[in-house]
Protein backbone atom coordinates (compact mmCIF):
# COMPACT_ATOMS: atom_id res chain seq x y z
CA UNK A 1 0.00 0.00 0.00
CA UNK A 2 2.08 2.98 -1.30
CA UNK A 3 -0.50 5.31 -2.50
CA UNK A 4 0.57 8.85 -1.34
CA UNK A 5 -1.86 10.10 1.61
CA UNK A 6 -4.54 11.97 1.90
CA UNK A 7 -6.93 8.18 2.38
CA UNK A 8 -9.05 6.66 4.83
CA UNK A 9 -8.63 3.50 6.71
CA UNK A 10 -11.29 1.27 8.93
CA UNK A 11 -9.20 -0.28 11.95
CA UNK A 12 -11.08 -3.08 12.77
CA UNK A 13 -10.26 -4.45 16.19
CA UNK A 14 -11.99 -7.41 18.13
CA UNK A 15 -11.80 -10.31 20.32
CA UNK A 16 -13.42 -13.57 19.40
CA UNK A 17 -16.05 -15.67 21.13
CA UNK A 18 -15.34 -19.15 21.37
CA UNK A 19 -17.08 -19.89 18.57
CA UNK A 20 -15.54 -20.05 15.31
CA UNK A 21 -17.69 -22.11 13.35
CA UNK A 22 -17.86 -20.41 9.55
CA UNK A 23 -15.94 -17.85 10.90
CA UNK A 24 -12.75 -18.01 8.51
CA UNK A 25 -14.73 -18.75 5.32
CA UNK A 26 -16.92 -15.41 6.05
CA UNK A 27 -13.68 -13.42 6.16
CA UNK A 28 -12.17 -15.26 3.23
CA UNK A 29 -15.09 -14.39 1.45
CA UNK A 30 -15.25 -11.07 3.19
CA UNK A 31 -12.43 -10.52 1.89
CA UNK A 32 -12.54 -11.31 -2.05
CA UNK A 33 -15.66 -9.23 -1.64
CA UNK A 34 -14.03 -6.02 -0.33
CA UNK A 35 -11.31 -6.35 -3.14
CA UNK A 36 -14.31 -5.63 -5.55
CA UNK A 37 -14.97 -2.51 -3.63
CA UNK A 38 -14.80 1.01 -5.55
CA UNK A 39 -12.33 2.56 -3.43
CA UNK A 40 -10.65 -0.36 -2.23
CA UNK A 41 -6.73 0.41 -1.74
CA UNK A 42 -5.58 -2.72 0.64
CA UNK A 43 -6.16 -4.54 3.55
CA UNK A 44 -3.64 -6.27 6.21
CA UNK A 45 -4.59 -8.32 9.50
CA UNK A 46 -3.09 -10.20 12.33
CA UNK A 47 -4.56 -12.30 15.21
CA UNK A 48 -3.55 -13.48 18.54
CA UNK A 49 -5.51 -12.88 22.06
CA UNK A 50 -7.11 -9.70 19.93
CA UNK A 51 -7.50 -9.17 16.08
CA UNK A 52 -6.62 -6.22 14.49
CA UNK A 53 -7.40 -5.79 10.69
CA UNK A 54 -6.84 -2.53 9.32
CA UNK A 55 -8.43 -1.66 5.28
CA UNK A 56 -7.82 0.85 3.39
CA UNK A 57 -9.99 3.19 0.76
CA UNK A 58 -9.74 5.75 -1.70
CA UNK A 59 -12.82 8.09 -0.01
CA UNK A 60 -15.11 8.20 3.27
CA UNK A 61 -18.06 7.38 0.76
CA UNK A 62 -15.90 4.03 -0.44
CA UNK A 63 -16.39 3.15 3.59
CA UNK A 64 -19.77 3.59 3.80
CA UNK A 65 -21.02 1.75 0.72
CA UNK A 66 -18.61 -0.88 1.87
CA UNK A 67 -20.34 -0.80 5.82
CA UNK A 68 -23.33 -1.36 4.58
CA UNK A 69 -22.85 -4.12 2.28
CA UNK A 70 -19.95 -5.81 4.61
CA UNK A 71 -23.46 -5.72 7.42
CA UNK A 72 -25.64 -7.16 4.99
CA UNK A 73 -23.73 -9.81 4.00
CA UNK A 74 -22.71 -10.85 7.81
CA UNK A 75 -26.25 -10.58 8.71
CA UNK A 76 -26.88 -12.87 5.93
CA UNK A 77 -24.13 -15.73 6.94
CA UNK A 78 -24.49 -15.60 10.34
CA UNK A 79 -25.62 -12.81 13.35
CA UNK A 80 -21.97 -11.38 14.30
CA UNK A 81 -22.40 -11.42 18.03
CA UNK A 82 -21.80 -15.13 17.47
CA UNK A 83 -18.25 -14.37 16.52
CA UNK A 84 -17.45 -11.57 18.59
CA UNK A 85 -17.38 -10.97 22.12
CA UNK A 86 -16.74 -7.09 21.29
CA UNK A 87 -15.34 -4.94 18.60
CA UNK A 88 -14.14 -1.59 17.80
CA UNK A 89 -14.46 -0.17 14.66
CA UNK A 90 -12.53 3.32 13.81
CA UNK A 91 -12.57 5.54 10.87
CA UNK A 92 -9.60 7.34 9.84
CA UNK A 93 -7.52 9.77 7.68
CA UNK A 94 -4.43 9.22 6.76
CA UNK A 95 -2.68 12.21 6.55
CA UNK A 96 1.21 10.94 6.46
CA UNK A 97 3.10 7.73 5.83
CA UNK A 98 6.75 6.03 5.75
CA UNK A 99 7.99 3.26 5.56
CA UNK A 100 11.64 1.24 6.29
CA UNK A 101 12.61 -1.91 4.15
CA UNK A 102 15.82 -3.64 5.10
CA UNK A 103 18.48 -3.98 2.81
CA UNK A 104 18.50 -7.21 0.61
CA UNK A 105 21.44 -9.16 1.83
CA UNK A 106 22.97 -11.13 -0.42
CA UNK A 107 24.49 -14.46 0.41
CA UNK B 1 -10.82 3.47 24.45
CA UNK B 2 -13.96 5.37 24.00
CA UNK B 3 -13.14 8.82 23.95
CA UNK B 4 -15.07 10.45 21.46
CA UNK B 5 -13.19 11.71 17.87
CA UNK B 6 -11.22 13.49 16.88
CA UNK B 7 -8.02 12.17 18.12
CA UNK B 8 -5.22 10.58 16.32
CA UNK B 9 -3.89 6.96 15.23
CA UNK B 10 -0.29 5.41 14.52
CA UNK B 11 -0.82 2.07 12.60
CA UNK B 12 2.13 0.17 12.57
CA UNK B 13 2.32 -2.19 10.71
CA UNK B 14 5.85 -5.17 10.26
CA UNK B 15 7.39 -8.00 9.12
CA UNK B 16 10.04 -9.69 11.90
CA UNK B 17 13.25 -10.79 10.73
CA UNK B 18 14.88 -13.94 11.74
CA UNK B 19 16.44 -12.00 14.64
CA UNK B 20 14.12 -11.78 18.17
CA UNK B 21 17.34 -11.26 20.53
CA UNK B 22 16.07 -8.63 22.74
CA UNK B 23 12.85 -7.76 20.70
CA UNK B 24 9.96 -8.67 23.47
CA UNK B 25 12.32 -6.71 26.11
CA UNK B 26 12.28 -3.52 23.78
CA UNK B 27 8.46 -3.68 23.06
CA UNK B 28 7.68 -4.13 26.90
CA UNK B 29 9.83 -1.04 27.49
CA UNK B 30 8.62 1.09 24.55
CA UNK B 31 5.02 0.30 25.62
CA UNK B 32 5.63 1.37 29.65
CA UNK B 33 7.39 4.48 27.95
CA UNK B 34 4.90 5.20 25.38
CA UNK B 35 1.90 5.11 28.20
CA UNK B 36 4.31 7.68 30.20
CA UNK B 37 3.81 10.29 27.06
CA UNK B 38 1.88 13.42 27.35
CA UNK B 39 -1.79 12.45 24.98
CA UNK B 40 -1.57 9.39 25.59
CA UNK B 41 -4.60 7.18 24.71
CA UNK B 42 -4.16 3.44 24.76
CA UNK B 43 -2.31 0.99 22.49
CA UNK B 44 -3.72 -2.56 20.69
CA UNK B 45 -1.54 -4.93 18.90
CA UNK B 46 -1.41 -8.71 17.31
CA UNK B 47 0.83 -10.90 15.75
CA UNK B 48 0.99 -13.48 13.34
CA UNK B 49 2.77 -13.27 9.92
CA UNK B 50 2.56 -9.82 10.33
CA UNK B 51 2.30 -7.66 13.27
CA UNK B 52 -0.27 -4.31 13.61
CA UNK B 53 0.48 -1.96 16.94
CA UNK B 54 -2.30 0.81 16.61
CA UNK B 55 -1.64 3.69 19.01
CA UNK B 56 -3.70 6.36 20.04
CA UNK B 57 -3.09 9.86 20.59
CA UNK B 58 -4.63 13.58 21.55
CA UNK B 59 -2.72 15.23 18.99
CA UNK B 60 -0.39 15.04 16.39
CA UNK B 61 2.10 16.79 18.37
CA UNK B 62 1.94 14.12 20.96
CA UNK B 63 2.84 11.55 18.08
CA UNK B 64 5.49 14.17 16.64
CA UNK B 65 7.36 14.13 20.40
CA UNK B 66 6.86 10.28 20.58
CA UNK B 67 8.48 9.68 17.27
CA UNK B 68 11.41 11.38 18.19
CA UNK B 69 11.96 9.71 21.70
CA UNK B 70 10.92 6.37 20.71
CA UNK B 71 13.40 6.44 17.62
CA UNK B 72 16.03 7.83 20.13
CA UNK B 73 15.37 4.79 22.55
CA UNK B 74 15.26 1.70 19.68
CA UNK B 75 18.34 3.50 18.52
CA UNK B 76 20.05 3.41 21.48
CA UNK B 77 18.58 0.12 22.11
CA UNK B 78 19.53 -2.03 18.65
CA UNK B 79 19.47 -1.16 15.22
CA UNK B 80 15.48 -1.27 13.97
CA UNK B 81 17.13 -3.24 10.97
CA UNK B 82 17.94 -6.15 13.07
CA UNK B 83 14.29 -6.58 14.07
CA UNK B 84 12.43 -5.88 10.94
CA UNK B 85 12.25 -7.31 7.42
CA UNK B 86 10.00 -4.00 6.92
CA UNK B 87 7.75 -1.93 8.53
CA UNK B 88 5.04 0.75 7.28
CA UNK B 89 3.87 3.65 9.26
CA UNK B 90 0.80 5.52 9.15
CA UNK B 91 -0.49 8.49 10.97
CA UNK B 92 -4.14 9.37 10.86
CA UNK B 93 -6.44 11.11 12.23
CA UNK B 94 -9.82 9.36 14.07
CA UNK B 95 -12.92 10.42 12.93
CA UNK B 96 -15.68 8.27 13.94
CA UNK B 97 -15.77 5.82 16.45
CA UNK B 98 -18.15 3.07 17.28
CA UNK B 99 -18.36 -0.49 19.16
CA UNK B 100 -20.19 -3.63 19.50
CA UNK B 101 -20.39 -5.76 23.18
CA UNK B 102 -22.12 -8.80 23.15
CA UNK B 103 -24.41 -9.20 25.81
CA UNK B 104 -23.47 -11.21 28.78
CA UNK B 105 -24.88 -14.29 28.86
CA UNK B 106 -26.27 -16.06 32.71
CA UNK B 107 -25.23 -19.40 33.42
Amino acid sequence: MTKTPPYYAVIFTSKHSNVTDGYNEMTQQMETLAKQQKGFLGITSARDHIGITVSYWERLDDITNWKQQSDHFIAQKKGKSTWYDWYDVKICKVERAYNFNAPETTV
